[in-house]
Protein backbone atom coordinates (compact mmCIF):
# COMPACT_ATOMS: atom_id res chain seq x y z
CA UNK A 1 0.00 0.00 0.00
CA UNK A 2 1.51 3.61 -0.98
CA UNK A 3 2.49 5.46 2.26
CA UNK A 4 -0.07 8.51 2.43
CA UNK A 5 1.17 12.14 2.70
CA UNK A 6 2.54 13.69 5.94
CA UNK A 7 1.86 17.69 5.41
CA UNK A 8 2.66 19.92 8.52
CA UNK A 9 1.51 23.40 8.78
CA UNK A 10 3.56 25.39 10.98
CA UNK A 11 3.79 29.27 12.56
CA UNK A 12 3.74 31.46 15.54
CA UNK A 13 0.95 31.77 17.98
CA UNK A 14 -2.50 32.67 16.53
CA UNK A 15 -1.66 32.63 12.72
CA UNK A 16 -4.44 30.64 12.13
CA UNK A 17 -2.51 26.80 11.78
CA UNK A 18 -5.61 24.65 12.67
CA UNK A 19 -8.39 26.98 10.99
CA UNK A 20 -6.17 25.97 8.34
CA UNK A 21 -5.82 22.17 9.13
CA UNK A 22 -9.16 21.70 8.79
CA UNK A 23 -9.62 23.42 5.74
CA UNK A 24 -6.58 20.98 3.80
CA UNK A 25 -8.01 18.01 5.75
CA UNK A 26 -11.37 19.10 4.46
CA UNK A 27 -10.20 19.49 0.06
CA UNK A 28 -8.20 16.28 0.80
CA UNK A 29 -11.24 14.52 1.85
CA UNK A 30 -12.74 15.59 -1.03
CA UNK A 31 -10.69 13.97 -3.05
CA UNK A 32 -11.58 10.43 -1.54
CA UNK A 33 -8.35 10.24 0.69
CA UNK A 34 -8.47 9.82 4.20
CA UNK A 35 -7.13 12.13 6.94
CA UNK A 36 -5.85 11.99 10.16
CA UNK A 37 -6.06 15.63 11.34
CA UNK A 38 -3.46 16.19 14.54
CA UNK A 39 -1.15 18.16 16.46
CA UNK A 40 1.66 19.00 18.76
CA UNK A 41 1.49 18.93 21.44
CA UNK A 42 -0.66 16.97 23.42
CA UNK A 43 -2.46 14.23 20.34
CA UNK A 44 -2.06 11.37 23.14
CA UNK A 45 -3.72 10.34 26.18
CA UNK A 46 0.01 10.97 27.11
CA UNK A 47 0.80 14.34 25.54
CA UNK A 48 -2.17 15.40 26.77
CA UNK A 49 -0.49 15.34 30.23
CA UNK A 50 2.55 16.75 29.26
CA UNK A 51 0.97 19.49 27.22
CA UNK A 52 -0.99 20.63 30.70
CA UNK A 53 2.79 20.55 32.68
CA UNK A 54 3.90 22.80 29.85
CA UNK A 55 1.53 25.01 29.02
CA UNK A 56 0.31 25.87 32.41
CA UNK A 57 3.21 27.91 34.27
CA UNK A 58 2.62 26.81 37.48
CA UNK A 59 6.25 25.11 37.56
CA UNK A 60 9.66 25.82 36.65
CA UNK A 61 10.78 24.36 33.71
CA UNK A 62 14.15 24.55 32.47
CA UNK A 63 14.63 24.94 28.99
CA UNK A 64 16.51 21.80 28.32
CA UNK A 65 13.65 19.65 30.19
CA UNK A 66 11.01 21.66 28.16
CA UNK A 67 12.66 20.12 24.76
CA UNK A 68 12.67 16.91 26.00
CA UNK A 69 9.07 16.69 27.39
CA UNK A 70 8.54 18.19 23.75
CA UNK A 71 10.09 15.08 22.46
CA UNK A 72 8.63 12.61 24.27
CA UNK A 73 5.61 14.08 23.07
CA UNK A 74 6.55 13.79 19.28
CA UNK A 75 8.00 10.26 19.78
CA UNK A 76 4.71 9.41 21.37
CA UNK A 77 2.25 11.10 18.64
CA UNK A 78 4.67 9.66 15.61
CA UNK A 79 4.52 5.94 17.39
CA UNK A 80 0.98 6.03 18.46
CA UNK A 81 -0.56 8.25 15.44
CA UNK A 82 1.05 9.28 13.01
CA UNK A 83 3.42 6.54 11.50
CA UNK A 84 0.18 3.99 12.15
CA UNK A 85 -2.09 6.36 9.92
CA UNK A 86 0.33 6.97 7.55
CA UNK A 87 1.58 3.65 6.35
CA UNK A 88 -2.55 2.22 6.37
CA UNK A 89 -2.16 5.03 3.54
CA UNK A 90 -3.90 7.95 4.99
CA UNK A 91 -2.85 11.32 5.01
CA UNK A 92 -1.93 12.92 7.81
CA UNK A 93 -2.10 17.07 8.44
CA UNK A 94 -0.18 18.05 11.71
CA UNK A 95 -0.63 21.69 13.40
CA UNK A 96 3.18 21.31 14.48
CA UNK A 97 5.89 19.22 14.46
CA UNK A 98 9.45 19.18 14.49
CA UNK A 99 9.67 22.66 12.71
CA UNK A 100 8.10 23.97 15.44
CA UNK A 101 11.10 22.53 18.46
CA UNK A 102 13.84 23.93 15.97
CA UNK A 103 12.70 27.40 15.54
CA UNK A 104 11.19 27.53 19.43
CA UNK A 105 13.76 25.68 21.26
CA UNK A 106 16.54 25.32 18.78
CA UNK A 107 16.76 29.06 18.05
CA UNK A 108 14.59 31.27 19.92
CA UNK A 109 15.71 29.18 23.29
CA UNK A 110 19.02 29.16 22.03
CA UNK A 111 19.66 25.87 22.47
CA UNK A 112 21.04 24.90 18.87
CA UNK A 113 18.78 23.99 16.38
CA UNK A 114 21.59 20.92 15.57
CA UNK A 115 20.84 19.79 18.99
CA UNK A 116 17.07 19.67 19.01
CA UNK A 117 17.43 18.38 15.36
CA UNK A 118 19.74 14.89 16.72
CA UNK A 119 17.04 14.43 19.59
CA UNK A 120 14.29 14.28 17.83
CA UNK A 121 15.44 12.40 14.96
CA UNK A 122 16.06 9.75 17.54
CA UNK A 123 12.21 10.50 19.17
CA UNK A 124 10.77 10.24 15.85
CA UNK A 125 13.00 7.22 14.51
CA UNK A 126 13.53 9.96 11.57
CA UNK A 127 10.42 10.44 10.28
CA UNK A 128 10.42 13.57 7.72
CA UNK A 129 7.10 15.22 6.64
CA UNK A 130 6.37 15.56 2.85
CA UNK A 131 5.93 18.91 3.16
CA UNK A 132 5.90 21.83 5.79
CA UNK A 133 4.26 24.92 5.47
CA UNK A 134 4.88 28.29 7.54
CA UNK A 135 2.12 30.37 8.29
CA UNK A 136 3.47 33.78 8.31
CA UNK A 137 1.85 36.83 10.05
CA UNK A 138 3.23 40.02 11.75
CA UNK A 139 3.43 40.42 14.98
CA UNK A 140 0.83 42.83 15.34
CA UNK A 141 -1.45 40.81 13.66
CA UNK A 142 -1.20 37.34 15.19
CA UNK A 143 -1.45 39.28 18.50
CA UNK A 144 -4.64 41.05 17.96
CA UNK A 145 -5.79 37.58 17.11
CA UNK A 146 -5.39 35.94 20.38
CA UNK A 147 -8.30 35.68 22.52
CA UNK A 148 -8.32 34.45 26.17
CA UNK A 149 -6.35 33.93 28.59
CA UNK A 150 -2.55 33.73 27.17
CA UNK A 151 -0.64 30.45 27.98
CA UNK A 152 2.63 30.20 28.99
CA UNK A 153 3.80 30.52 25.79
CA UNK A 154 1.79 33.24 24.64
CA UNK A 155 3.08 35.71 27.10
CA UNK A 156 6.58 34.64 26.45
CA UNK A 157 6.63 38.74 24.98
CA UNK A 158 7.35 40.28 21.74
CA UNK A 159 11.37 39.64 21.26
CA UNK A 160 10.73 36.04 21.66
CA UNK A 161 7.87 35.66 19.36
CA UNK A 162 10.03 38.51 16.61
CA UNK A 163 12.66 35.78 17.14
CA UNK A 164 10.65 32.84 16.66
CA UNK A 165 9.15 34.56 13.29
CA UNK A 166 12.90 35.09 12.14
CA UNK A 167 13.94 31.60 12.84
CA UNK A 168 11.04 30.09 10.72
CA UNK A 169 12.44 32.35 7.82
CA UNK A 170 15.68 31.43 7.65
CA UNK A 171 14.92 27.58 8.69
CA UNK A 172 12.35 27.79 5.46
CA UNK A 173 15.06 29.01 3.45
CA UNK A 174 17.43 26.91 4.16
CA UNK A 175 15.41 23.45 4.51
CA UNK A 176 12.83 24.39 1.25
CA UNK A 177 9.84 25.20 3.54
CA UNK A 178 7.05 27.10 1.88
CA UNK A 179 6.20 30.00 3.69
CA UNK A 180 2.37 31.32 2.90
CA UNK A 181 1.38 34.99 4.05
CA UNK A 182 -1.60 34.65 6.28
CA UNK A 183 -2.52 37.83 7.05
CA UNK A 184 -4.92 37.05 4.12
CA UNK A 185 -8.70 35.98 4.81
CA UNK A 186 -8.68 32.21 5.24
CA UNK A 187 -10.05 31.39 1.69
CA UNK A 188 -6.98 32.82 0.05
CA UNK A 189 -4.80 31.22 2.45
CA UNK A 190 -6.14 28.04 2.01
CA UNK A 191 -5.98 28.47 -1.64
CA UNK A 192 -1.99 29.20 -1.23
CA UNK A 193 -1.55 26.41 0.85
CA UNK A 194 -2.88 24.07 -1.04
CA UNK A 195 -1.52 25.18 -4.07
CA UNK A 196 1.75 24.27 -2.16
CA UNK A 197 -0.30 20.23 -1.12
CA UNK A 198 -1.01 19.47 -4.64
CA UNK A 199 2.44 19.41 -5.96
CA UNK A 200 3.62 16.84 -3.37
CA UNK A 201 0.33 14.54 -2.69
CA UNK A 202 1.14 11.11 -2.76
CA UNK A 203 -0.96 9.01 -5.20
CA UNK A 204 -3.60 7.17 -3.03
CA UNK A 205 -4.47 3.22 -3.31
CA UNK A 206 -7.72 4.73 -4.96
CA UNK A 207 -5.70 5.72 -7.92
CA UNK A 208 -4.12 9.06 -6.82
CA UNK A 209 -5.82 12.38 -5.86
CA UNK A 210 -8.53 12.79 -8.90
CA UNK A 211 -11.86 13.61 -7.16
CA UNK A 212 -13.91 10.44 -7.22
CA UNK A 213 -13.58 8.63 -3.98
CA UNK A 214 -16.09 8.47 -1.36
CA UNK A 215 -15.87 10.86 1.77
CA UNK A 216 -15.92 7.51 3.65
CA UNK A 217 -12.96 6.70 5.21
CA UNK A 218 -12.15 9.62 7.06
CA UNK A 219 -10.26 9.33 10.74
CA UNK A 220 -10.63 12.60 12.96
CA UNK A 221 -7.89 12.30 16.02
CA UNK A 222 -8.37 15.65 17.39
CA UNK B 1 34.59 26.95 47.01
CA UNK B 2 35.35 22.88 46.83
CA UNK B 3 32.43 21.45 45.14
CA UNK B 4 30.73 18.94 46.56
CA UNK B 5 30.39 15.19 46.06
CA UNK B 6 28.04 13.94 44.07
CA UNK B 7 27.38 10.43 45.17
CA UNK B 8 24.89 8.04 43.14
CA UNK B 9 23.06 5.01 44.63
CA UNK B 10 21.93 2.39 42.11
CA UNK B 11 20.44 -0.65 41.34
CA UNK B 12 16.93 -3.01 41.11
CA UNK B 13 13.55 -2.16 42.39
CA UNK B 14 13.49 -2.72 46.42
CA UNK B 15 17.16 -3.65 46.70
CA UNK B 16 17.09 -1.07 50.25
CA UNK B 17 18.63 2.21 48.00
CA UNK B 18 16.18 4.75 49.78
CA UNK B 19 17.45 3.23 52.98
CA UNK B 20 21.19 3.59 51.86
CA UNK B 21 20.58 6.98 50.68
CA UNK B 22 19.57 7.61 54.45
CA UNK B 23 22.05 6.10 56.52
CA UNK B 24 24.78 7.81 54.01
CA UNK B 25 23.73 10.81 54.38
CA UNK B 26 23.43 10.60 58.16
CA UNK B 27 27.35 9.89 57.92
CA UNK B 28 28.13 12.62 56.01
CA UNK B 29 26.66 15.23 57.70
CA UNK B 30 28.18 13.53 61.06
CA UNK B 31 31.39 14.67 59.70
CA UNK B 32 29.99 18.50 59.60
CA UNK B 33 28.98 18.32 55.59
CA UNK B 34 26.24 19.71 54.26
CA UNK B 35 24.16 16.81 52.40
CA UNK B 36 21.51 17.07 49.98
CA UNK B 37 19.52 13.80 49.76
CA UNK B 38 17.32 13.93 46.43
CA UNK B 39 16.32 10.85 44.02
CA UNK B 40 14.84 10.14 40.13
CA UNK B 41 12.42 10.26 39.02
CA UNK B 42 10.40 12.92 40.72
CA UNK B 43 12.27 15.19 43.13
CA UNK B 44 11.20 18.28 41.83
CA UNK B 45 7.46 20.05 41.05
CA UNK B 46 7.93 19.30 37.26
CA UNK B 47 9.57 15.74 37.81
CA UNK B 48 6.88 14.78 40.14
CA UNK B 49 4.31 15.58 37.62
CA UNK B 50 6.39 13.29 35.19
CA UNK B 51 6.97 10.60 38.14
CA UNK B 52 3.22 10.01 38.29
CA UNK B 53 2.93 10.05 34.21
CA UNK B 54 5.63 7.44 34.01
CA UNK B 55 4.40 5.16 37.17
CA UNK B 56 0.80 5.45 37.05
CA UNK B 57 0.35 2.92 34.12
CA UNK B 58 -2.65 4.32 33.05
CA UNK B 59 -1.58 6.00 29.91
CA UNK B 60 0.39 3.56 26.91
CA UNK B 61 4.12 5.28 26.88
CA UNK B 62 6.31 4.39 24.16
CA UNK B 63 9.36 3.06 24.66
CA UNK B 64 11.58 6.31 23.61
CA UNK B 65 8.70 8.36 24.63
CA UNK B 66 9.37 6.88 28.09
CA UNK B 67 13.34 7.47 27.97
CA UNK B 68 12.90 11.22 26.93
CA UNK B 69 10.72 11.51 30.30
CA UNK B 70 13.11 10.51 32.30
CA UNK B 71 15.99 12.15 30.40
CA UNK B 72 13.90 15.62 30.58
CA UNK B 73 13.37 14.79 34.94
CA UNK B 74 16.75 14.39 34.97
CA UNK B 75 17.89 17.99 33.34
CA UNK B 76 15.23 19.35 35.74
CA UNK B 77 16.84 17.53 38.91
CA UNK B 78 20.69 18.71 37.79
CA UNK B 79 19.17 22.17 36.97
CA UNK B 80 17.42 23.04 39.88
CA UNK B 81 18.62 20.88 42.55
CA UNK B 82 21.86 18.45 41.58
CA UNK B 83 24.21 21.39 40.19
CA UNK B 84 23.13 24.21 42.41
CA UNK B 85 24.40 22.11 45.55
CA UNK B 86 27.36 20.72 44.60
CA UNK B 87 28.16 24.65 43.68
CA UNK B 88 27.74 25.56 46.52
CA UNK B 89 29.55 22.90 48.36
CA UNK B 90 27.07 20.17 49.18
CA UNK B 91 27.18 16.98 48.95
CA UNK B 92 24.68 15.12 46.86
CA UNK B 93 23.32 11.67 47.30
CA UNK B 94 20.98 10.63 45.20
CA UNK B 95 18.42 7.72 44.82
CA UNK B 96 19.30 6.77 40.89
CA UNK B 97 20.60 9.15 38.22
CA UNK B 98 21.66 8.23 34.47
CA UNK B 99 23.03 4.53 35.55
CA UNK B 100 19.54 3.76 35.87
CA UNK B 101 18.76 4.64 32.26
CA UNK B 102 21.86 2.80 30.89
CA UNK B 103 20.54 -0.13 32.64
CA UNK B 104 16.52 0.37 32.40
CA UNK B 105 16.18 1.86 28.79
CA UNK B 106 19.17 1.62 27.12
CA UNK B 107 19.93 -2.00 27.86
CA UNK B 108 16.68 -3.86 29.27
CA UNK B 109 14.38 -2.01 26.98
CA UNK B 110 16.80 -2.35 24.35
CA UNK B 111 16.76 1.41 23.21
CA UNK B 112 20.78 1.26 23.04
CA UNK B 113 23.50 2.47 25.98
CA UNK B 114 25.53 4.51 23.44
CA UNK B 115 21.76 6.62 22.49
CA UNK B 116 20.43 7.02 25.79
CA UNK B 117 23.93 8.38 27.37
CA UNK B 118 24.07 10.80 24.45
CA UNK B 119 20.63 12.56 25.18
CA UNK B 120 21.49 12.08 29.13
CA UNK B 121 24.87 14.21 28.38
CA UNK B 122 22.60 16.73 26.71
CA UNK B 123 20.20 16.58 28.94
CA UNK B 124 22.57 17.12 32.06
CA UNK B 125 25.18 19.31 30.86
CA UNK B 126 27.84 16.78 31.20
CA UNK B 127 27.20 16.19 35.25
CA UNK B 128 28.94 13.04 36.25
CA UNK B 129 28.94 11.37 39.46
CA UNK B 130 31.91 11.27 41.77
CA UNK B 131 31.00 7.41 42.81
CA UNK B 132 28.01 4.92 41.67
CA UNK B 133 27.53 2.39 44.30
CA UNK B 134 24.86 -0.36 42.88
CA UNK B 135 23.21 -2.11 45.54
CA UNK B 136 22.50 -6.05 44.28
CA UNK B 137 20.24 -8.40 45.44
CA UNK B 138 19.02 -11.75 43.72
CA UNK B 139 15.44 -11.19 42.36
CA UNK B 140 14.25 -13.46 45.14
CA UNK B 141 15.53 -11.45 47.79
CA UNK B 142 14.31 -8.07 46.29
CA UNK B 143 10.84 -9.46 45.35
CA UNK B 144 10.14 -10.68 49.45
CA UNK B 145 10.95 -7.00 50.25
CA UNK B 146 8.09 -5.58 47.92
CA UNK B 147 5.24 -4.25 49.99
CA UNK B 148 2.11 -2.45 48.84
CA UNK B 149 0.73 -2.12 45.01
CA UNK B 150 2.68 -2.62 42.49
CA UNK B 151 3.71 0.23 40.12
CA UNK B 152 4.35 -0.26 36.20
CA UNK B 153 8.00 -1.22 36.87
CA UNK B 154 7.54 -3.43 39.50
CA UNK B 155 4.50 -5.70 37.53
CA UNK B 156 7.03 -5.44 34.36
CA UNK B 157 8.56 -8.89 35.12
CA UNK B 158 11.47 -11.33 36.05
CA UNK B 159 12.69 -11.67 32.82
CA UNK B 160 12.98 -7.68 32.33
CA UNK B 161 14.32 -7.21 36.16
CA UNK B 162 17.11 -10.28 35.40
CA UNK B 163 17.98 -8.03 32.24
CA UNK B 164 18.52 -5.13 34.49
CA UNK B 165 20.70 -6.58 37.12
CA UNK B 166 22.64 -7.95 34.71
CA UNK B 167 23.05 -4.92 32.73
CA UNK B 168 24.09 -3.23 36.18
CA UNK B 169 26.82 -5.72 36.80
CA UNK B 170 28.24 -4.93 33.08
CA UNK B 171 28.23 -1.50 33.34
CA UNK B 172 29.60 -1.63 36.23
CA UNK B 173 32.57 -4.05 35.19
CA UNK B 174 32.87 -1.17 32.32
CA UNK B 175 32.88 2.19 33.78
CA UNK B 176 34.59 1.41 37.65
CA UNK B 177 31.12 1.55 39.38
CA UNK B 178 31.30 -0.32 42.65
CA UNK B 179 28.93 -2.97 43.57
CA UNK B 180 27.82 -3.85 46.66
CA UNK B 181 25.88 -7.07 48.19
CA UNK B 182 22.59 -5.86 49.90
CA UNK B 183 21.62 -9.09 50.49
CA UNK B 184 22.98 -8.36 54.03
CA UNK B 185 21.56 -6.19 56.86
CA UNK B 186 20.94 -2.72 56.45
CA UNK B 187 24.33 -1.68 59.10
CA UNK B 188 26.59 -4.60 56.78
CA UNK B 189 25.40 -2.54 53.51
CA UNK B 190 25.66 1.05 55.17
CA UNK B 191 29.88 0.04 56.07
CA UNK B 192 30.29 -1.19 52.72
CA UNK B 193 28.85 1.40 50.97
CA UNK B 194 30.88 3.89 53.30
CA UNK B 195 33.95 2.20 52.59
CA UNK B 196 33.73 2.95 48.94
CA UNK B 197 32.23 6.45 49.63
CA UNK B 198 35.03 7.61 52.25
CA UNK B 199 37.65 6.99 49.10
CA UNK B 200 36.48 9.41 47.18
CA UNK B 201 35.02 12.40 49.08
CA UNK B 202 35.94 15.94 48.45
CA UNK B 203 37.46 17.91 51.04
CA UNK B 204 35.82 20.97 52.17
CA UNK B 205 35.26 24.40 52.70
CA UNK B 206 35.77 23.42 56.36
CA UNK B 207 38.82 21.59 55.86
CA UNK B 208 38.19 17.76 55.11
CA UNK B 209 35.98 15.14 56.30
CA UNK B 210 37.42 15.10 59.41
CA UNK B 211 35.05 14.22 62.23
CA UNK B 212 35.28 18.02 63.38
CA UNK B 213 32.67 19.93 62.01
CA UNK B 214 28.56 20.70 63.62
CA UNK B 215 25.72 19.35 62.23
CA UNK B 216 23.70 22.68 61.20
CA UNK B 217 24.36 23.00 57.86
CA UNK B 218 21.85 20.66 56.35
CA UNK B 219 19.80 20.56 53.59
CA UNK B 220 17.28 17.71 52.57
CA UNK B 221 15.54 18.25 49.76
CA UNK B 222 12.86 15.61 49.64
Amino acid sequence: MTRGSFLVLEGGESVGKSTQVARLAARLRALGREVVETFEPGATALGARLRAVLLDGSDPVDPVAEALLLAADRAQHVSEVVRPALERGADVVSDRYLPSSLAYQGRARGLGVEEIERVNRWATGGLEPDLVVVLDVPEEVSRARQTGEPDRLERAGTEFHATVRAAYHELAEARGWVVVDATADPDAVGDAVWEAVSRCLSPTARGGPGPSGPDDARGVHR
